[in-house]
């Protein structure tokens, strides 16, 4: 078994809130994550996949195949966009990173299994110090 | 002469446009960077202030004098925020990196000038493959 | 289940050595890391927590809150300091940064718990080459 | 149980193709990886090995050790070379980066064996975008 | 005036030596840089560009248009590709990253120029230890 | 002329204080800095020097040969070292990284002018926030 990390960057706004609140509660709760005129962040994504390289061909995935599933599947909906108003997979729910980790998930695990691949573990580093994983596990 | 460099960071939202020209223009000039929606990065911005060490300190500007300064005239101002709605010091300006480096250049002359050093240079990199300097030259 | 990764960094002088040992056979076993003069380095310290995200919030722990957690009971025990004569949880001990994660481990694990979360992984980095992972197993 | 990550470099050329294939086929399958005249990468090899750290010592191997076996089973033979026609372990096999991670496991599990640890993983990355890890997995 | 600085990263095959010389001289010389049977890096390309910016757009150069003259001029050329037999703007020349800075230097200053803006620096990065770079004096 | 930028890195205890002033003083001074029982970084040492390259070459001085007069000249004497107390070069000076800077400026000039080239700068990262540069500029 051999896990393959393809690495790729956007940069969107975003805003951590609930509709159902007021700024005050948000910026008690969310922060100044909160500011309701958008910051935004170079989002650095690292979509981990595994399988077993066939012996006539020494890999499983081509890594080219992978960034293009990446591309098409996320960057394209995302990069240079509004993560709350403008991400269709992100409708409905708060922009924090673990949601958007479990979206980017769930949007790409058909498209890599369709590839005869196995998606393992979606990372999304936010800013240098913060980062999330998720593996797909449910809760 | 010896040069001190600090370096600091924030996350901002911001568009790149002009407010008398159209989405469409906006977007022919600006390509993406002008989506009405906003979008974001993690700046990184680098000050670059010089002087004489004094022979009894082995330093002409104590570091943490200058990360406060950084920090009060520009990083509480900027992080988290929207650069074209919300920074008093982009207020009527094309919100490019560009003109960010000439404001927080213009924001921090005078207050590195109270202690004794001269701002060498400011330079911000927007993404991992952008960057900007500037060096205070008039044109 | 979510894991959030969150980075701190500290700088430290250390040596690595035994007090019932001679100079000399310190230096034959742990080299010029057990120079009697110490050395330091710039830590870098990856904390690694994880739980469920509250559907109404989108995390499972505000990473402000854990952010603080290690500032209060790591970073400002051990940041600026000498590891062996000055940081209370690493008394006793060899300075290696083996036995550092595992001592951070027992000084986070329970103040992460009565967050709700769960610490995962202490990864310590000391220099880019060398980095250390603890993930709490006993032996 | 304690993960000792140890990260080494070199730089070598290399070429994806099969020779029983047309240069054409290469570039069906493999893409511009397959240049007949080769290209190369600047690879950066990151070991880890596991082990219960001794109470007398506070580590279970000498990363010096560590580094020694690894300079001298992979470095001095892959460094400045070219993978498919100089490395000794990599004869009859694709370059992918993928068999080059089985090919070091397979090099320094005997040897990291001999110091009293266990090798957990090999990771390598090719390029700041793509990585590949190994866990020796049989498949 | 402002300077912009553009990042392009590309992976390429080289041997330093010189035709002339034989093997050992060429060892002797360059070192195991000269391998007959090549080795490569993944170079990064950090381009330069200066100018005054125009008030009504915040910029002197679209940094798309920059990107875009490095990926046709150079990029193309250079990636995946051997330095010494593929490139055509390195024939004739030893494959140094000295000689190469100065030949994309070369490649690039006339397009720059269409531009409106002045090339003010060449940096590539050959490993993460030695980099060059090249400001167009002549000597 | 062309300009080489060679990396090193080195790991060392260090205390900012002067032997005529109290704790307190010290403390008042260079803050958390001055630590009687010292603390350490892990520095990062970037030696550029400048010349023309022979055409016959394509450098004008061997990248090794710079690496070994960095490693015999500086990295020898000060990594896994004390500054204050066992680095010669540094005897007498406060331990402020400006003053290592032109310390290191001192001890690698005539060296580099012994191989026909010139010392352009030294640039010392003490952590990844603050850096010092210095380019023999008397004052």
């Amino acid at each position: 078994m051999i896990y393959v990390t393809r690495r790729e960057r956007f940069s969107a706004a975003h805003r951590m809130y609930r509709e159902d609140w007021t700024d005050e509660k948000n910026l008690e709760v969310f922060g100044k994550c909160s500011n309701p005129n958008w910051h935004g962040h170079n989002y650095v994504l690292f979509v981990t996949v595994k399988g077993n390289p066939a012996k006539e061909l020494g890999f499983f995935i081509n890594i080219s195949k992978l960034k293009q599933i990446i591309k098409d599947r996320i960057i394209e909906k995302i990069d240079h966009k509004n993560l709350n108003t403008e991400v269709s997979f992100m409708q409905g729910k708060i922009a924090t990173t673990e949601n958007l980790a479990i979206a980017i998930w769930n949007e790409l695990k058909p498209e890599i299994e369709k590839e005869g691949a196995t998606l393992h573990r979606i990372r999304i580093s936010e800013t240098e110090n913060n980062s999330i994983e998720y593996y797909g596990e449910e809760y």
